[in-house]
């Protein structure tokens, strides 16, 4: 996660919406990956409205702000990054993709000083994209790299894409500890334990005697027992060979 | 993007998904990051059909596979790996961030020899997730940086960065030749003939009633056998067992 600060300087920008399921997927991502700035341009028809009155609307969603024009809605913004699958009209824009370009958002977003909103990710209606009018006010584009048979993303999928590329390089997320390893004098308890048990069994009747011990020990090790597990492992083992042990 | 083979070698696994839109943007995700094989788990009522039948319904919705189990789902997967929000649930599990677990995803992916599914990522319910039962077919979990005001993403949505992140790193993958892992059905075998002699052993009784299996099963995903190892033990647990019922 970014600090609640450069979190509330990047707005997301959702021009001429159709779906209202989509602004609610939209606010749902932003709400998912630290952001709180939504900014609707001309949403089509209803869909602003319904979506923030669905049930379970977010907070994202009931401080949305709409605007008439792309122009109003990133007045206030120092860069303008608009997202969209690749085309022949990108060719009048620097086109980054998502992995190069999140780094150049985040430095915006960065610094101490201003609350103010400072960057606008730009997304454009299902079924048209950006259009050109809009992207004249993009410094630059930025693209998923989607491939060639279905290029086109769904709304909400894309932004949430593009806000996890965003948040990816400051995840702090605890990392799994690994588990404490048993020593080898555990291991070896193991080995015994189930040599034992293979050969109460009559397992090892059949195999050929040579390094029948050595065999089970590589066996074992190769587990790559947690101390904890190999404790759980004797235990089983050697109820198992008193069990066949026991005549009843 | 990944080449063709392996990204026939990923399925993504729908456990339970109630809600038909998001079968669909779950297909729709795969698609754009050139991942084919959807497989679903007892989805609700009508949800499977209702996405396949949707307009538009895509080739990877089209030949989507349907499984009454998640053990039947991942038969054939060396590698399973469950998708979730942190919670308490996680620390019977390795967890990992997204972004350290596709590398690792991306190492079982490799290689040149076979067109069989390989690796499994587990999606679970919109209102559940994956339950304890689900998460023990799990090796490790994988999750998004979601922050913690709102954790819990849309699942559509949750499909699409997991697969973003795969592909994101395809330029920087490792391409070491992984050992032959278990499949998780030759996991599962293992787990089955384990119970069974611990069971037959008396060890289970003085242990808790609840999720026996899923402890057993657990604790045999994490010895990482290989296939050949996975084979042994089978072998000497059926012995183990056989002898174990052998009065004499």
């Amino acid at each position: 996660m970014l600090n609640p600060a450069e979190g509330r300087r990047l707005c997301v920008v959702l021009v001429s919406t159709r779906n209202p399921l989509n602004i609610g997927a939209a606010a749902r991502a932003m709400q998912n990956f630290g952001f709180q700035r939504l900014r609707v341009v001309t949403p089509y028809d209803a869909a602003f409205r319904e979506a923030r009155s669905a049930v379970g609307a977010s907070s994202v969603l009931a401080s949305a702000e709409e605007f008439k024009s792309v122009a109003e809605a990133v007045a206030d913004c120092t860069l303008v990054v608009g997202s969209t699958a690749l085309g022949h009209r990108h060719l009048q824009h620097p086109v980054m993709s998502l992995q190069d370009g999140a780094p150049m958002v985040l430095q915006e977003l960065s610094g101490e000083e201003s609350h103010s909103c400072r960057v606008a990710i730009l997304f454009g209606s299902e079924k048209f994209g950006l259009s050109n009018a809009d992207l004249s006010h993009c410094h630059w584009l930025m693209h998923v790299p989607t491939g060639e048979d279905q290029p086109s993303m769904n709304l909400g999928q894309a932004v949430a894409v593009c806000l996890y590329e965003l948040v990816r390089g400051t995840d702090a997320a605890p990392h799994a500890e690994p588990p404490a390893s048993a020593a080898s004098g555990d291991m070896e308890r193991v080995t015994m334990a189930l040599l034992d048990a293979l050969n109460t069994s009559g397992y090892m009747d059949t195999r050929p005697a040579a390094d029948k011990l050595e065999t089970v020990r590589r066996l074992v090790r190769r587990l790559n027992l947690s101390a904890e597990d190999a404790a759980m492992w004797l235990g089983m083992l050697r109820q198992i060979a008193w069990k066949m042990r026991t005549k009843d």
